[in-house]
């Protein structure tokens, strides 16, 4: 079974590989005794992440996600990498591919169906809605540092 | 110059095309009058994000980041979508690849160098560190609803 694969952790970081994109297929979800869901992996916890949750998952042609669904606190950004689809928010439906982004409110009914030839393969992300204020800006928060790299 | 195209908005989605992976070094960021980083597009506020920021960012051979950074109170995300290179996380470097995911704590001091023979795209995201809970599982947070799929 694919499996993440590690590639260095400290302090501040954590750094694994989940494989090329081509291979999130090969991923199986447990959810149950009975039940699996393939092609999808969560990566949070492997990256100790502290405020996101993460998955990879690829949809084969004519697959969705099987229902809608809404979050009660978290904002979702899609992120399609390969292939093409419809993504469907409340009663809207609109064509995503390779290189669309979407961003659902908490309360936005979402799913997404592979409507290509090919896979449909795509990164989710999951982060509390509204965290940000205006001081919470890339060019605010970030921090220049004057030490050399180690290259 | 190349922009992000807006695909549809509505009252709890935003849903973009940043184009596909490798033509986000078409992109041109201005940083002054006379600076302008080339292969990179900023995209949370064309999605509205309320809690991210995110960004695609295509190296070219030999390149980094420019400098080291840390950041005040975010987390950061990124994916190495493409091309293989070398990352830093203060005073270590590990190589990375396509299906790398590296998550580092605000205090990291943090960047990326491509050390391959092709351009290394990576997206990188940043939200508040330490704002997940134990309630914040995908599980518990998410809710599935039983309505009809429009496709």
């Amino acid at each position: 079974m694919k499996q993440i694969e590690t590639i260095k952790a400290g302090k501040n970081y954590a750094a694994v590989n989940v494989g090329k994109l081509n291979e999130v297929i090969d991923y199986k979800l447990p959810m149950g005794p009975d039940v699996v869901i393939n092609g999808k992996v969560f990566v949070g916890q492997a990256v100790g992440a502290t405020g996101s949750e993460l998955s990879f998952q690829t949809l084969v042609p004519g697959q969705d996600s099987g229902f809608l669904h809404t979050h009660k606190t978290h904002e979702e950004l899609y992120f399609i990498l390969k292939g093409e689809g419809q993504y469907q928010v409340d009663e809207e439906v609109f064509p995503v591919r390779e290189g669309s982004v979407v961003r659902v409110s908490p309360n936005g009914k979402r799913a997404l169906k592979n409507t290509g030839n090919e896979n449909l393969t795509m990164l989710c992300i999951q982060y509390k809605a509204d965290s940000f204020t205006e001081a919470d800006s890339p060019m605010t928060d970030g921090v220049i540092l004057q030490e050399k790299l180690n290259w």
